[in-house]
């Protein structure tokens, strides 16, 4: 194969020909850079194939619909919420969270997946329920109900704390704040949340 | 005038020419109830036009865009928060707050301006804050306020209690879960997160 240096130089965004895995994962990134700029709405096939710099034809042959589409992208960037973040104390465990939950809120992945939940109606968002579920919310919860009950065993936590409320009682405010007031949530704010509303919450006697 | 029985007959859905406030009336119901049904990105002048039964230039007339619209079907249609109840404890008072706080999420307007909070874009949701702000969100903090000022009063509330996130946290737990869940906040859901988060969060002592 003959390298031409001028061909080169006329198409200096041609991109060498991608296949498979590689191409597969441009394409998810771009509907992820979608989501997060121009949102659920103005997201289409056609822009995420340009922001991949591929065909419209590469889309469809992997996802039949902006639903499929969006909900593997999420499902490949969500970052895993896993490993419990154990610092000595209750409060220190749920600012450990906290600072987590804020930099996967503000991921590419994280913002795509905003943009989901705010703007889909009822009937799309069924369809990206078990992704945010699994993906997201049970983890998290999953995360907040062991940093609790490690707090109860150590006797800083009141022994019945661990119920749904108090487990969405963050998530809850994060995203409340964040859509309402625009708050960046920065580390003051973390730590005024967790002082003003979760310690008070979980304090034992009364 | 001469009123033909035939005429009535033959044109069942003409409506009476209205005109000033009648009509103006008429034109941001029909938003609301557009906002309520296909949302923020479906509303259409068209729409909303044909919802009341009138012209578009009628619309366009009173409201150069979709925007100025909005601002003003909510403004008119928000019930009006200021009557604290006072029920003899905190506990009751949090309730009464919840209730109707329901009733005017799940009414028209309250739907109309959840779909607007959720679909709208940060360059969008800036020019509703002030509705937003200042017709629902500031006279419910403030409400809040009275009422946990006056459990502190009576000794069943701590003194420091009055904070942004103390007062934030049944608004956003309501709106979380509304989103989240499809909560539709039973009386029952309203009592356990009055029993499992805001009894907790304001007992004294501790």
């Amino acid at each position: 194969m003959v390298t031409s240096r001028w061909a080169a130089d006329a198409a200096p965004t041609a991109t060498p020909r991608r296949r498979g895995a590689v191409l597969e994962r441009a394409i998810l990134d771009a509907a992820l850079e979608q989501l997060s700029t121009v949102g659920w709405n103005g997201l289409t096939m056609e822009g995420v194939a340009a922001g991949a710099q591929t065909g419209k034809a590469a889309v469809y042959r992997r996802w039949p619909s902006k639903e499929d589409l969006v909900a593997d992208a999420l499902r490949a960037g969500l970052p895993r919420f896993d490993e419990v973040p154990d610092l000595g104390n209750v409060r220190e465990d749920l600012l450990e969270l906290c600072r987590r939950a804020r930099e996967a809120m503000f991921s590419l992945p994280g913002s795509a997946l905003r943009s989901v939940i705010h703007e889909c109606d009822t009937r799309q968002a069924e369809r990206f329920h078990a992704v945010i579920f699994e993906g997201v919310v049970e983890p998290t919860i999953d995360l907040l109900r062991k940093v609790i009950t490690r707090g109860i065993e150590r006797g800083e936590v009141r022994a019945d704390a661990v119920n749904g409320y108090v487990l969405d009682a963050i998530p809850a405010m994060m995203m409340y704040r964040s859509k309402m007031c625009g708050c960046e949530w920065f580390d003051r704010d973390l730590e005024e949340m967790i002082d003003q509303l979760m310690v008070p919450l979980l304090r034992p006697g009364g």
